[in-house]
Formats: structure tokens, sequence, C-alpha cells
């Protein structure tokens, strides 16, 4: 049976050998960051049943809860420092759930540069969800964090990745009716809906270049509304440049509808990035050198603050609901 | 029924009204931390059920949630600055809870000088529990901030306020049974379980006199326990010492063996603070100044790593568990 103390103590402590962690034995921790830089925090929580299946892997759930986090950074041009963690785990959680999470946990260290400085562990009564809360710090290096309000007209609108497979990996992972693709085709869109890859690395080249950006979690098109609500700027962007990987256009070509899921559908967990135009062309060479290439779907203007995509045929699109809402 | 996003804007985003927060409209909070100053980090969650009453009021979850923070920063030596809001709300929660939890945010930002700087907001299933958890940042402006490692044989242990009221204020939320010390004492014992008031304002004679420090949440003999293997050192007490108030001390008068519950009991949300011998008068005067008194209950010494109560009889006592734990 998962045990408090033998999870902080074995699993998490290991984890947690930076100086102002003091190893987990303190109430608090003491973060020297780099002099004279502002951090960016930011702050996600998941809870099982509403932003991952009840019977998720712990390593998935412990790279999700991360992953999120980075996600926020990277789109902001931060580059991850460390985090605090909250978890509660329902009473009579397995035995192995502490080993596993912090599986997860310690390979993503590696690959983000991640340390542990701390952070809280509750258990709570059987019936309420496993919850996973990080608070991550990142750094700018001493240039400024682009914000949501920063896009004006004549800006071009990047996205980074591909858009739409995890909103189809959802439905592959439910069961509900979906185009026969292939076993292939089906299990790459399952694994980007169950393991975000967020562009850790894009970081330099949106500090750089971008004037505004946010990370894409509840919908291209919502999330760009809401970019777009907060610059006071339109924003027209077409259908047809919206990245897509081959699982995710052999599922819209097999059923076109499925194209409304992919810009509005959740957990993309890339960034999307206003550059001025001028800038654009250095911006994509910057993200390429970085090995994630970004693509420009659309641009902004000067009128009402909304979102006008243009459909494969040509023709505005109109959506049900523009932006996905985790529910319990 | 309570709107997440009602929530954000109407009762938080108020209280967000500082630069880095960018008025909540943001993914991530830019913090400028004050410059070449350590800055402590603590993040604590409470659970309903678990950590507090199902039924208690929303102001008073917020006020709670804060100020288990506010006492982990007292208690190493530094201010509070600000904070990061994560919350859990049940689908179907009432309407009057948003503007009600924010009333206590907002009551104790003027108390104890905090600023919100962003969160995190997820709507969890009906059966799941309402969920805060806060981070939150202190400075010990530029001195260092007292650890659990730091005590030393022949220190003398100190504590501030009145222990053991919230351990037996639960008792009497329970209705369990309970000594009949009359209505006035034991409504003060319950409202001091459901409101913690940490020693704010202390922080300033702890960052000047401390050796170890630690806030005293999980029973203070568990807690002093804990101080001890991190520091190395034995402690001996006398419970005699122990600051009681006047409602506690009639319920230990009423019935002796209520004394374990005082020195065992959590939630108690006052420190605990190591000093070197010859700076104890000194400690004790900075901190009446401070309009907190402080007692010595007892020493460090060189013996193994534990705690020896002596009992109002002059014996050692013995306890079940030292511990408290909280459980769902």
């Amino acid at each position: 049976m998962f045990d408090e103390d033998d999870f902080i103590r074995r699993c998490l402590r290991p984890l947690a050998a930076v100086p102002g962690s003091a190893g987990l034995t303190d109430d608090a921790a003491v973060i020297d960051f780099p002099a004279g830089e502002s951090i960016v925090v930011t702050t996600d929580m998941i809870v099982s049943g509403v932003h991952f299946p009840r019977d998720e892997k712990p390593a998935l759930v412990a790279a999700r809860a991360l992953r999120v986090n980075v996600s926020d950074l990277v789109a902001k041009g931060a580059d991850p420092l460390g985090y605090l963690l909250q978890i509660s785990v329902p009473a009579g959680t397995g035995d192995g759930f502490g080993d596993d999470f912090a599986a997860g946990l310690s390979a993503d260290h590696t690959r983000y540069g991640l340390k542990l400085y701390g952070g809280d562990t509750a258990v709570v009564p059987e019936v309420a969800p496993l919850g996973v809360a990080v608070t991550m710090f990142g750094s700018t290096r001493g240039e400024r964090a682009p914000r949501r309000s920063g896009a004006c007209p004549g800006d071009v609108v990047f996205v980074s990745g591909d858009i739409g497979d995890a909103a189809l990996g959802l439905m592959v992972a439910r069961g509900d009716p979906f185009p026969d693709i292939g076993a292939g085709h089906l299990d790459y869109l399952e694994a980007a809906y169950r393991l975000p890859r967020p562009p850790f690395g894009l970081q330099g080249a949106i500090r750089k270049h971008a004037r505004a950006a946010m990370d894409i979690s509840d919908g291209l098109v919502g999330d760009l509304a809401r970019l777009c609500q907060t610059s006071g700027v339109s924003a027209r962007i077409r259908a047809e440049k919206v990245p897509l990987s081959a699982a995710a256009k052999a599922a819209c070509d097999s059923d076109p509808r499925l194209m409304k899921l992919v810009l509005t559908g959740g957990d993309d967990y890339q960034s999307m990035v206003i550059v001025p135009v001028d800038q654009s062309i250095s911006f994509a060479r910057d993200c390429m050198t970085s090995g994630f290439p970004v693509k420009a779907i659309g641009t902004c203007g000067d009128g009402p603050p909304e979102v006008v995509a243009i459909g494969m045929d040509g023709q505005p699109m109109s959506f049900a609901r523009t932006r996905y809402t985790h529910r319990g």
C-alpha cells in the first residue's frame, strides 16, 4: 500500500539533491534564482478522470504533470529551472505507484534539465481522484517574456509541431467511432494524447522574435481567440496551413468533419507564437535550427478581436464551440 | 452554480492587480523578486474532509490555505511576498462559493501583505473533494533562513503562541466526549482549530536569532523529533513550560490525559525556534516587542536524536504516537 513517508524518503528525495531543497527534509525550499533575472512561474494541475484516464500509468501521469508546465514555459520563451510538486494520492493506492511515478519524474529531469525543489504530499479519501499539481520556474535569461497581449495587426501567427493529434487520440482512447486509418496511425494518435511533447528547445527563438505567445492547451482556435482578445487584434488563419501529422491527415482525409476537432480540441501543448512580419523568416529559420519546425498559419488584423478560420473549401468555418474545457 | 471563468474574472482578477500577474490574463506570472535575495518557497495544500471539515465556510478555507503557508514562511524568518493559487472545485458547487472564497483571500492580503501572482483552477467530479494548494514566496531580506538542521547541544527550544488549542478544538468540532469547561472556552478552542493564527511578525526575530526553526503543524513532540533527527541532537522539554490558553488549561486540569493530545496533536501553526543560550534573552525580548511572546520549553542535548518530555508529575511521558497525520 502507498505510504506517504516512504514515497517522500525513498522515491522523491533522490530527485531533490539540490542545495535549496535541503533533500526535502525541510518545510520550505530556499531558491537562489539567477541574479537580476525575472522569473517566470507557471502552475498547472492535473486530476485523474478529468485531465487523464483513471487507469493511466503513474510514470505517464508524472510526465504529463511536468510537461503541461514545460509547455507553458517554452511558450513564454523561458528555460525551465525546477519545480515544486504537490500530489494528492487516494488512500489504498498500490505499492508500486511511488516508484513508477518517480521514474516518470526522473526521466523528464534529464530531458528538460529540471530540479525538484520541494513540495507537499497528502493522502486523500479513497473516492477522491489522484491529483498532481506542479509549480514550475523558468528564466528568460534576462530577456522579456512574450505575453498574450503583444500581438499587432500584420503580425504572423505561427504554431509549432502538429496540431490535433491529442484531440483525435482522445477519441481513439475512448473507443469513439473513428475512421479506419490503420493500427499504426491509431496508436500514434493515442500516444500523442497520453504523453504531451512540448517543443522544448524553441524557447530561445521565441524570446528572440515573439511579440506575443502562449501554449495551445485548450484548442488552437479558442486559444488564439483569447490571445486576440488580450492583444486587441483580429486573426485570420487557413485550415490548410495548419500542420498535421500523417495520422491526423489520414483521419481528416477520411472524415473531413474531424478538421473542426483538430482546430478546437485540447491538449496540443504546442506553442502559438505571434511574430512581426519582418522577423518571420528568421524566426522560422531559428526554430528549424533548434529542431522544432514552426509553420505560419495566418496573420493578425485590425478587425474585432475574433478568429476567422478559412476551411479547406475556401469558406469561413463555423464552430459550435472553439474552446476545449476539461470536465470530470 | 460555480463557473470557473466567472470565478477567475470576477473574484480573483481584482486580487491580482500586480505587474507580473498580468491580471491573470496570461498562462504564467513573471515575478521580479527583490534583487540578490534568496527566495523562500513553501507549498501546502489542504483538502476537504482531510484538512478541514467538508462544510467549512469558503472564506475560512481560503484563510486556512494561506495561513498554513504563512506559518511555514514565518518559521523560516521570511516575510511573505505573494503566492500562486491552485484550486479544484467539485462540479455542482454553489454560486456564492467564489465570492466568499475571494473575500477570505482578500482579508488576508491586507493582514499579511500578500499578492496573488497567478494560479490554476479546475472543475473536478462532484464526488471529489474541494482542494486548495498555495505556493507562497517569501524573502529573508538578505539574511539566512534557519533550517531544521542547525540545532546544537545546549540550544534553547522556544515555541510561540499557545499549543494544543487546535487539536482540542478538533475534538470539540467533532463532538467527541470533552470536559465541561463552559461554552466560552469550547468556542475558543473550536475557533482556534478552524482558523489558524500563525505568529506573523515574529519573522524578524527568528532570522536574527534562530539557529534552527520550523512551524509546528503535525504536533509539537513529533515535529521537534523531526528537527532533532535532522540536526542530530536530542531534546528535553517540560510539559509544564508549554504555553497553554486558558481554555486548554481548563481542559487539561479537568482531564490531565488531554495533555498528551496537546503535545502531539496537529494544526498548531506556531513557530518552534532553536536559539543559542546566549541569545535566548534577547530573542524573547525581540519577540515580545513584536507582539508575539515566545516561551522556552526545554533544551537540546547531545543524546540520541529523540525528544524526552517531562510530564507534570516530573516523570518522562510516553506517547502512543508523537506525530499527527491528517487522514481522509
